[in-house]
């Protein structure tokens, strides 16, 4: 059993507002995330897929298709994207680097194939990560 | 003669359009950077100053000067703010990382005392960055 | 359930002795480390905290407190700091960065409210860290 | 209980066949890869182990010893080598980040004595990484 | 006048050996380099161009276009290769770090149209690298 | 006519403390960096050495002897010590990153022989670093 992880980057923008929040609370809440012109980050992706190694390839999955995936069901719908209006779950929800982990999993997970999905980790900046294993 | 040199981060998002181009050059030459609802980037701010060693301190510049003017010329400006809308400079000209490191060295240029501005990089991401030394 | 790390900085020095060895022996185990003029590191530390997210905000933890108790019980107490001197736990306890894991996990951990705290990693060059998981 | 973690760094070339795959499998399975002359990287290694904080020296494990164990069973082998000419293990196995992970672990587990193995780490390049706890 | 620089990476092989060097004087000039197998490096190489900001795009080069020069003429030459037996360059000089700045220089420096040419930077590892800038 | 810079790290601690000025101009000129138990960093040296390259080696220097002469000159006199305290330098000199810098240079410009020195860049930390070219 070994556990393999691929990075990517992608660069999109949000701002964090609750419509059932008053002004005074989005502001005091979310601060300078609260502006709603966005601003924006580039974004560090880490997947993790785990099983065992094929001895004919020495592969736990086969990279090309893991790169496919990322990129189809992920990158090309978040890159160069206002979160906030353009990605349809967060149309109703927060983009917070927690629910982007979560919204990222929940894309990725029904796609993979070989390899079973083991951690989706967020990096909204270098500074800041979100880490979700699937758990409910 | 020494050159001192501050990084600091802001994440703010953009997007480039020029009104003169039609739809389909502004497209082809700006490619999903062209999307109007903005995408967002961490960008880095290495800011150079150079001058004598002051023997009494030892420093180039006071660094709690240097970094307050960084914070209230570029940083207050920039961060978490969509460029294209709320920053002046950009108003009317496309916020390329070309065109911010310009616009960073114009504003910090003339409120730097002690020690003499001698580069302003900004990197966009990792992999792509621009160093403007105030040459015509 | 997310994880969510938050990463920070702070500079301090330290030396490493045992006043039960023998010169020999304290020199022989901390080799370079056993100068008692000291040395110092730039050490980065990683808290992770645990939780669910709180639909209403996004967010597992409210960051601003996150860094506020993070500065207050940890930061302001270790940064530019001769630690062996300065800092309780370490003038009777060697300030390795296997304790050093273990004492700011001591001082966090009371002092977290809504999220659980789940591991302190400290870095203390970019070659060499420790985690800590509150495990006995 | 702490884990502490050490990192260190070799260069190796390798390339990726399966003897028993045609021409056109290894093509298309292992891509630029399967180029028999090789290709190199820059290994990073990251060595995690478990165990008790002695209270005599603050130490979970001496690093100096684990520092020569993962030199001399691990760098001093695989470092300025062609790994499928010139490494035991891979003589007959396809050098993959899966297999090297699992190859290091094999060498050093038996080797390591106060402390315990608990993570091999091994990045191929700073964006894919490959985990290896020891696992069947 | 501004100055963009723009990193890409490839992994190659590469020893280091000169004919005309008896054996001995091979080994202890190029010391592990000189190992024929070859060993390997993801280089980082950055290409830094200059020139005057186009006042329509606010670009001083079309990115794509560097980026597809880049790709053409050395990084489609060089990744996955081993350096001495399948680029021209080297099979008659050693692949050093200093050689391969020089000849990246020499491939770029007549393809490049709108902006010029200014330094070619060429990473081995982190900590060595190698900046030619054209000069005799 | 090439560049080669060879990166190193220390580990020093430090502190900043003019005995020719007031307490209250020590405390507010050099801030938390004027406690005189001293704090540290774990820096970064970049040596840079320029000339031609020799056509027999493809060196512009040999990579050894600048490793020897950097150890010998520089690492081995500021590593693990307390620089006030230590180093001669700076038992009349307050221990700055300029100071440094400039420390350096002087150490490393007379024991080189076949290349020229260039460029001393010394990192207190990630964010802060000076240059120094030999200037008066």
């Amino acid at each position: 059993m070994v556990y393999l992880t691929r990075k990517a980057e992608f660069s999109a923008s949000h701002y964090y507002h609750n419509p059932q929040f008053t002004a005074e609370e989005n502001a005091r809440i979310f601060g300078k995330c609260n502006n709603p012109n966005g601003h924006g980050h580039n974004y560090t992706l880490e997947v993790t897929v785990k099983g065992a190694v094929d001895p004919r390839s020495g592969f736990v999955v086969d990279l090309k298709k893991l790169k496919d995936v990322m990129n189809r069901e992920v990158l090309d719908v978040l890159d160069h994207r206002f979160l906030n209006k353009e990605v349809p779950e967060f149309l109703t929800q927060i983009p917070t680097t927690e629910n982007l982990a979560i919204a990222i999993w929940q894309r990725l997970e029904p796609k993979l194939k070989a390899a079973q999905l083991h951690r989706v980790r967020v990096y909204e900046t270098p500074d800041l990560f979100v880490d979700f294993y699937g758990e409910a």
